[in-house]
């Protein structure tokens, strides 16, 4: 609910264990007028019977009819007010790719870019070249070396890129030189107070260099930077829930995110099945009081307006299942961060179908699975997705009574 | 969600047409236990068959418990937060009888009122002259002239009329003159600030050449005006959601009431059936991204206490409905701006019936038909009015992800 002051009034330091299994963009849409929605069609035995024994309902991750990116979405989910809470697109786009940016560190998204002879932007995505050129392109950046910063870029696919300049007290408030329109040259690099002045030259420095190294591989012979943003140094889990967290994903970004609240992220394989994250958690059960558990591939399928792959990722968490509830969480959130119908191939503003199993204290329903139509029966209703930390940490015996 | 900043950044120029069908006051109650409520007693096989395709819930035009006037209530379907934005009392009256109220013109309303040979009031409603009388003393006050301002002062209803001043740089920042007592005088004319002075000598010389006019007429030979208010300077449809936007409706208040927030509205007939306003849609389907379609009677049944007569009216907008879906609206949204239970004769509280159809992407639920029992079954849920723009772009195709 993002009122941390609250929170930190009302937090205990003991209580229950807590997991929080996110399927990016489970939510979805039926494909023809009548039929189920992807999570609807899944045949998912235990996730139902959780439905039937605790409580559903379904989360709005920003607003009404706002579709969220997975910054803001997982932020709502974590209990931060996500229009409060912003993490600049330097940041984001670094996470995505494994870049850790700090406080002192400034990020940067890179778009390589057409110049024409007079250095006039002709296309702002450089023909969309291939990955593979994209990460020729940065190791020969990778070259270029600053008195007082490190730099590291890094390809994060086709003509984007990502940098991150490590130093000391360096300062984000800098303007992007990407222009937006073809026919301008990119601007310098500018500081937008007179604190950034000094990281504006550093950057500076870094495109006057990196120009004569890209000046023979037109049609990606330029770039331009924007995004400019370090950690925004939000409130950790520790502070404003007495949490020792952790977290099981496969993918940087959702690690970096989960780093920026202050959860420890354990060790994970790129291949890790949803089996093995719910091992991952088993293992490290004792050490922690809460887990945030990320299955990526439900979202990819959606974005790829695969269906019936979708479906077939909430079966194989589901399968995998029994193996989550052998530590015998107190409090388990089944939940999405959006939805991604595969019928829109992308990320959609729906309410996320949502479960919170918690033996000792849910409140059971009329719902008989876990779905978008059950899930309207839920006694949880239709609330925001930031109340969902409050509701786990009193379910889990976290919070203490507000008031005499 | 009247997060206008957020609107502004996530609103795209492109995307599909929308609707927005009102049926004033159209939520009710039943009259008897178990009965149906007007809504459910119309035959509406047009707005049922939608209800089962589309998604439904139920609106909350302020908050839990407050009876909205019209202004705010439509304010709030526009997605304007009515205890933000705030319409005066002289200009929603002004409006509600095809006065226009510019930003530099001052509106009051007006009641005619009983004086003793003192001049103190001894009836502050002049008892209750019939509206002919009103309109006969508003033809005589036309007479006055001032110099720097034109003055124009039309009947409402019985004792009350509008008063509106044009002219250059007028400043509303009057107190009332009303003194909500008798046995008192009317109160001289005020500046509430220093700007405001010469505005409050203008309608002072008003009210020092309307008294003698009125002298012979008692027991309307007094009167005292109250609510000053100039246009509230609301943003824009076209700069908030980048909307071109119309407005249908039969009554001035609403046509004022639209322009106010940068709705072009198109000519009706006073007599206009809700065939013949659908029709009107239809012959400027190409010209507008939005269309505000007004119906007035279901409200005026409601207040007049007849359920039967509420009944028809909402059949009478079912069957002309299909002249509606032939444009193949987008989004269309069918509501409306308050609850007018025939039963208690007046505006209330209660949630409002909503049905959002948007083929491409709504979700569909449980509901079988359009009314108060089935609309609890939908999958939008009980939510506020002023989330009912935002949604409404969402499922046009109009917003644009919010962060990475």
């Amino acid at each position: 609910m993002a009122n941390f002051d609250l929170m930190r009034q009302l937090t205990r330091k003991d209580g229950g264990k807590i997991v929080l299994l996110v399927m990016d963009g489970v939510g979805g849409l039926p494909v023809e007028h009548g039929g189920p929605t992807a999570l609807e069609a899944a045949a998912t035995p235990n996730m139902d019977r959780l439905a039937r024994e605790g409580s559903v309902g379904l989360t709005n991750p920003i607003g009404h009819g706002i579709t969220p990116g997975s910054g803001p979405a997982h932020l709502a989910l974590f209990g931060y007010d996500p229009l409060t809470y912003v993490i600049g697109r330097g940041v984001l786009e670094s996470f995505g790719i494994g870049m850790l940016v700090g406080p002192d560190d400034v990020a940067a998204r890179g778009n390589f870019c057409s110049l024409d002879e007079g250095g006039l932007i002709t296309d702002r995505r450089a023909g969309r070249i291939p990955t593979e050129k994209g990460d020729e392109l940065c190791q020969l950046l990778s070259a270029i070396e600053l008195s007082g910063a490190e730099p590291e870029v890094r390809a994060v696919k086709e003509y984007r890129f990502a940098l991150v300049l490590r130093g000391e007290r360096l300062d984000a408030h800098l303007a992007d030189t990407d222009p937006q329109q073809v026919g301008v040259a990119p601007l310098p690099v500018q500081a937008l107070r007179p604190e950034a002045a000094h990281t504006a030259e550093l950057v500076q420095e870094w495109v006057d260099q990196a120009r004569p190294i890209l000046a023979g591989h037109a049609p990606a012979n330029g770039f331009t930077l924007r995004g400019f943003s370090s950690d925004p140094n939000l409130p950790k889990y520790a502070d404003v829930y007495q949490l020792k967290a952790a977290c099981v994903a496969v993918y940087p970004m959702y690690r970096g995110l989960s780093q920026l609240v202050g959860m420890e992220v354990l060790p994970t394989d790129p291949h890790d099945t949803p089996a093995d994250e719910f091992d991952r958690v088993a293992a490290a059960w004792d050490t922690y009081d809460f887990f945030f558990v990320h299955i990526k591939y439900t979202d990819s399928r959606g974005e790829d307006g695969d269906f019936a792959a979708k479906v077939k990722v909430i079966e194989e968490v589901d399968v995998a299942l029994p193996r989550l509830l052998e530590v015998n969480p107190d409090v388990l959130v089944i939940t999405g961060d959006h939805s991604t119908p595969a019928k829109m191939r992308s990320h959609s503003w729906h309410p996320v179908p949502t479960l919170l199993w918690a033996p000792a204290t849910h409140r059971p329903d009329a719902a008989q699975a876990y779905g978008e139509t059950e899930c309207l029966k839920g006694s949880l209703g239709i609330f925001p997705a930031t109340e969902l930390m409050t509701l786990s940490l009193a379910h889990a015996g976290r919070l203490t009574k507000f008031g005499a």
